[in-house]
């Protein structure tokens, strides 16, 4: 499957809600985990890796706290793990 | 959208592969990054996020390097990283 097309239409559906509702068009990032456990006795580390990977991002771009949305679904089988970081303006490197 | 459904959807679409060609169920680590680049002049830092991804996985589970599969894409308005990562049976935890 190619990812580049996956969300390119997931932008595209984005865009096709009513007029206000769309957020409007801004440099983003998301970072999306998924941790698929067959064996039973594998503890859930996703929690623990949130927080050293917008640490990592934040070394390569600014990273505005308020501007990142953290979505963690956890079932028996798969956890996921999506962090959805709306980026300043290109000027705003990493300092 | 609950990303949850759409690994375990995705996981459903694998299974139903000709006997012989699914992979065995085995734990598995997917980790997927959009950058979307509304504006001009925002550099590709993709290429270099993906060392450090895998560094930061690997202080939790312990991880095979030939078993961490890296697709990158590039297009002008978006760029893709996704690393799937087939993790050890749980016992190997990270030393």
């Amino acid at each position: 499957m190619s990812w580049l097309n996956f969300f390119r239409a997931q932008k595209r559906e984005e865009a096709q809600q009513p007029p206000g509702t769309a957020a409007a068009a801004k440099d983003r990032l998301q970072v999306i985990i998924s941790h698929e456990r067959v064996s039973r006795g594998r503890d859930d580390f996703l929690p623990k890796l949130q927080q050293e990977l917008v640490q990592v991002v934040a070394r390569y771009v600014a990273i505005d706290p308020g501007k990142v949305q953290v979505n963690l679904e956890r079932g028996g089988d798969f956890s996921t793990l999506a962090i959805d970081i709306e980026l300043p303006g290109p000027k705003a490197q990493a300092h």
